[in-house]
Formats: structure tokens, sequence, C-alpha cells
């Protein structure tokens, strides 16, 4: 079947204006299937992103990751020949994405109202900190604005310590991961319909539709979940304790495993201690339990307890630090780990792509663009444009 | 255009092997838009969530809210002819989704291998721990193995304390989150060709794509990125303060933000202070400004520096409890908190839809259904078994 292999959305033209992180995350994740995604930068300032750091010999790290497998075309969008190219794109693509404050397109007389006249079949996607609706609308937000008011970090952290956000940008990266799924639906929706729509989503939704049972907890009980350190909140013993070296992760899911785990502790008088003997009881004598298991788990190493969890059965595995995940054979195998060329021939190590598909794996697709780097290619193939006229469009700061 | 408005996913048949969480979690988000979920359960078992607490009278509030809008089908897949039953509905379903550990379909002869056969047009969505290749496949994982494994919860923290886990279960959530995003790009391109595949997730591998620039970060600084508490790695100040009552966040991005910013706290000698004249320069001095910072955010409530942060425009916010999303007026705005019925005519409160489309808005569709409530209903009218039939495999213990 090999030969056959093709990208799913090879095909599929997008109007890529977002920066940073929510939109060209959800961009990424279809350029990674074969989206033709042309990235619109600002002349001579490009994404802010650009200017993130770690660098490569000036290269943006940062960026290069998030954007590989992207074209892109500068274009000035106040000025009335900047706008003209950008309408002349828009008839061309299936999909535009931005994330920009709510409003700003329309101030540009860009927004989806005008767009839809313009391409009815068009996918308008817009990422944004709170939507496109409601009394937040026209508020900026950063991912950690929206950790704080969504709820997770109310819930992350030691329980009567300060609190901690979650350390990779959740609020960002969630919300790009339903703007991805909410294009896919919009474009199968179309493919059905030939109708076009708005995709709206809000960094702030997204972290509440993340929460799950801890809405359903406080609901039902009235009481609001706190954070519980490592621990989960109703699975005992299910956390990290820490060994005479590392931390390891124990994870007792049932009484089954209870009984197996006393035994590799050498405690089997626990199995049937009335206090212990359901995952009810444990939860309920949790602290009970956790000096009893804190002291047991401070007489080996960690490398002798996970031979010995593993070898019973209870599932048990180490915190990570970021360095150990580079020659993880999972990881590896997984290829979960890959490398992204950038400008002078030199790669960053960016994630690869979780979703494997066995007949049209994607994969990356190429470097990260140097800042206008296809813009000529684009206006040429794609609008027909002539040399004379990009030219011209060059001396009035349109590109 | 209202009365025109449709369900996207209308007519998309899934067939949903899932349990507990991350399988659940991508299959409501496909009930969400209006595909028929058709949740296999074991006879009298059902999913393990059944009896996840809590509880509202006897029915479980976990399990309701995930499983909205599906329905249910018992089926004893161990036995031939609960088997035979699997096999006629592969046959007239678009998608299968399964969260099992690799290889439990391959033993029950029911891979995706064997079903291809059957039905070539279909969409083989699994989703486990490790992914179904690898030296880890056959492991069993849980959310928070794959968080200490996958490296979040080393960046997570505060800074020499103990680990913590993210408080919602990311590592279920997103792997459900790139799972229902495969299975719409395998169904985008099923359209154009006709071919199902198999979709392949591993939350392990979310776990990577998640972390993004901490993997830059490692891989240029060659540094493993440690936990910082609530502060951001490169921009300074962003990050919380304890004010008289609660803690505050503050998003100070930019220079003119930190100019903007002196001036409310009434410092504005510290604009031009060489130790803090740029964002690097605050980053490399971050604990001389966290001291003076500190104390002065000691001064004020947190209803006042909201107040005077929000009018100089500096971003900010609180740390909500769960609590605090309730009656939230943007939450309320974007109807991010829903009722969903259960049994006895009763309700529970779950996340609502993040992803708006205006055309074909997605919404609860049902409650979520009692253990085999749609057993005869899917057998009479999807297969078209007579009442005798039904009743036969009753007797035989295959429904």
């Amino acid at each position: 079947m090999s030969n056959t292999k093709k990208l799913p959305l090879a095909g599929v033209k997008v109007l890529d204006m977002t920066r940073v992180l929510a939109g060209p995350f959800a961009t990424m994740m279809l350029a990674d299937f074969g989206a033709e995604v042309i990235k619109i930068e600002r002349p001579e300032v490009g994404d802010d992103s650009r200017e993130f750091g770690p660098f490569v010999d000036g290269f943006s790290a940062y960026f290069a990751s998030l954007n590989r497998g992207k074209k892109s075309l500068t274009l000035e969008l106040k000025i009335p020949e900047g706008k003209a190219v950008f309408l002349d794109l828009v008839k061309k693509v299936d999909v535009l994405v931005e994330n920009f404050r709510p409003g700003t397109m329309e101030k540009l007389g860009l927004g989806y109202e005008e767009l839809k006249k313009v391409n009815p079949r068009l996918i308008y996607a817009a990422s944004s900190g709170f939507g496109q609706t409601g009394p937040y609308a026209h508020k900026a937000a950063y991912d950690m604005i929206v950790q704080g008011m969504g709820g997770i970090m109310s819930i992350t952290g030691e329980p009567g310590r300060p609190p901690v956000r979650v350390g990779a940008s959740i609020g960002d990266i969630t919300a790009g991961l339903f703007t991805a799924y909410g294009i896919m639906t919009a474009l199968y929706h179309r493919e059905k319909t030939g109708l076009g729509q708005l995709v709206d989503v809000a960094m702030l939704d997204c972290q509440v539709a993340i929460l799950e049972n801890a809405i359903a907890r406080y609901a039902v009980t009235g009481k609001a979940p706190e954070p519980l350190g490592t621990r989960h909140p109703s699975i005992t013993p299910f956390q990290a304790y820490k060994t005479q070296d590392d931390w390891i992760i124990v994870a007792v899911g049932n009484d089954q495993l209870w009984a197996k785990f006393c035994k590799v502790i050498g405690r089997e008088e626990l199995i049937d201690d009335s206090r212990f003997i359901t995952n009810a009881k444990r939860t309920e004598h949790v602290e009970e339990l956790g000096n009893i298991l804190e002291e047991i788990f401070k007489t080996k190493s960690f490398a002798q307890w996970m031979k010995e969890l593993d070898a019973a059965g209870i599932p048990c595995g180490p915190i990570n630090t970021v360095d150990k995940l580079f020659n993880h054979p999972q990881i590896n195998s997984r290829e979960m780990l890959v490398k992204v060329k950038i400008p002078q021939d030199k790669e960053i190590v960016a994630p690869g792509v979780p979703v494997k598909l066995s007949e049209t794996p994607g994969g990356v697709q190429g470097p990260a663009p140097a800042l206008g780097e296809h813009t000529d290619e684009i206006l040429k193939t794609l609008l027909g444009y002539t040399e004379e006229k990009i030219a011209s469009l060059k001396t009035k700061g349109a590109l």
C-alpha cells in the first residue's frame, strides 16, 4: 500500500494569520498532515515569537518548532494595496485561522462577515482568550491568566502552599487542539454541504472543558476541589513517593493490585487491615497510610522499587525531567522527538506528531520559513501576479 | 439561516468501545456535534466509570458528564453470538473507537486487520497509554504514570519542593483531543478516497506533544527546565502575587506594560532602574524584583489591585476555585457549564462545548444512557434483528 499513501489534508489551503502559540499550534497540526499553510506576517516584523528564545544561530527555536512546514508571506494589512492582496488570497483558500483579540479583523474591514461575501466556502477559525462574544470578549488574555481564571491552577499544587501554574502553556495548547478539531469538523461539514462557517474558540472555555470531573465533584458535593500534590482525589495509594534517591509514581487502582502491592512492600498484614481494606477506606485514611508508605519507600532506591513493582504488575513509573525524554526507548520508537530544519542547514529538535494514521501518516513537512520566504512564489503561482505587480506592491510597502 | 442549521456530524455512526476517560472524551466530542455514538458495554458491568463518584441518586456524575448524548448497547464479546452481533455492527458504522490495552481486540479476533476485511471504509481509532507499537506498547498506563513519564510533572510545582501532578487528568484528556482530531482527519480523507484506516494515539506521545518549548529549551541549552511555581521562564514579572487577601496573577508582557505597571504600583523609579530596564534584565534579576513586588502586593486587597491594574490595561486576573466558575459572567455567557439529564429526571452539571460553530453549533444532544438502554432499539433499527433473535441472544448471555 505504501505507494498509495498520501497526506490526508493535501489540497487544503490555509491562510494563517496566527501568532505565538494557540493559533500556530492549530495550524501546525494541519500542516503536519499536508495542508498548505500560508502564514501571513507583517513586513519586517513577523510573528512575535520569531523574537522568543532560545535561538540557534539567531533563529528562534520556539518559532521553528511551531511553524515547521508552513510558508511565509509578508503583507501589510493596514494599506489598501495589502488588503487587496489579502482579499485575492481569501478567494483561493479553504480555511483562515487567526488569534487576534476579537474586533481586530473587523477594524481592518476584514471580519468574517465581510470575508464570507468574498468566499462563502471559507472556514474562518478565530482562537482568542475569551471568545468572540460575552462581556470579556475584548479583553487580552495570556496563558497564565486563563489558567488562573479557568480553575486548573486551583487544583494544581501542594495543599496549603502557594499556587503553581501548569508548567506547559496548557491554556494556549488546549485552545489550539480544540481549534484544529473545530476546523476539521467544519471542513467535513463543508464536504457535505459546500458551506463555510465561523469557528470560535476561547482559551477560557477550553480550560473549563478540560476540568472534567472537578466540575461534577463541586456540583454534587458543594465543595470546591483543592490541590492534592501528586495524590489522586479518590484512588489510594495513587501518587508519587520519595525513594532513597528519586521519586517514584505508584498507581494502585483496585483491591487486587492493593493485595499484590502489600506483598511487594513486605507488609501483607495491611491487606486485611480494616483501615485499608477497600479503596474508599484507604482514601478515608490516606494520611495514616501515607505515613506508613513514606517510611517504606525511603528504604530502597528508585531502580529497586521499579523492578519489584513492575515484576508484580503494579503500574509505576518515574518523574522524568525533559532530558530523559531524549533517549527514551518508547518515545524514540514512536518518533516523538524529531529534527526540524532551520535556515543555514541547521536544525532543532521538536515534538513529533502524536496522531499516527496508518494510511496517510503525518509528519514534519519541511522547515520553518524565513520571514517572507514564500511571498513571491505564492503571489505568482496561487494568484498569478506578474513580476511587475509584485515589484509595485513592494514599492508601496504592501509586502 | 437558523432553520437550515444542522449538526456537522449528523449521519456519522461511531461504535464506541471506550471506558473511563481518554476514549470517552474523544467520543463525547463527536457526540456533541451530532455523531450517533453507540457505546458497547459489557452486560451487567458496563464502563468502569459508572462506579466512579460522585453519585446523584446512585448514578455516576463522572460517567454522566463524559457520556452525554451517547447510546448504550450491552454486548458480551467473549462468546461467538456476541462477536457475530459485533461484526454486524462493524459493517454499519463509520468509526470504531477503543482504548483497551493494545492486543486486547486482537485476542478477541477483532483487531483492526480483521475488521477492515469486514468494512474497508472503517476508521479504527485506538487510544492507549503507550501506543500500538514500541517496547512499552503492552504496558498499562494511567494518567499519572504518563504525566510523570512525559515530562510535564518535572516542570510543574514549586522549585525545590516535592513534585505535583497537573490537577486535571491532562494525560487522558489531551489523548482524547488528539484522537478526536485524528478521527476527523481520517474522516475527511475518507470523503475524498473512500478508504478507512487505523488512528493510533498514545497518551505518552501526547504529553511530549504538549511540552512544546520545554523541548526546544533543553535541546538548545542542554539544561532541563525546572518547576518555577507560577513564574514564566522568560517573561518577568509574569506570575501570581499574594495580596492582602487573595492571590492575583499579573502578566507584564513587554516594556510598555512595565512602565505602566510601575506607575500603578507607585514605583516609577523602577522603570529606568538598570536591573529592570528590559525584560531580559528583569528575568535576570527576578529574585530582587520578586522581593520588591511581594512587599508591594501585600499592601492592598485583591479587589483594589484588580481595579487599578485593569484600569491601566495590565493583564491581570484571579486564581478561581471551581465554585467561582459557576456564576462567572463570561463562562455563563459562553454556556460553558451546562445541565445534563440523568435517569429519574435528575440532572448534573458538566462542561459545555468549547468549539463554537456558527452554522452547525454543537451541544449536549441528550442524557447519558443507562446500561443497555438502547440495546433493543439499535439491534432492531440498525441491524433489522427480530424480537425473537434478540430474545435468543439475551438467553445466551450475548447482550
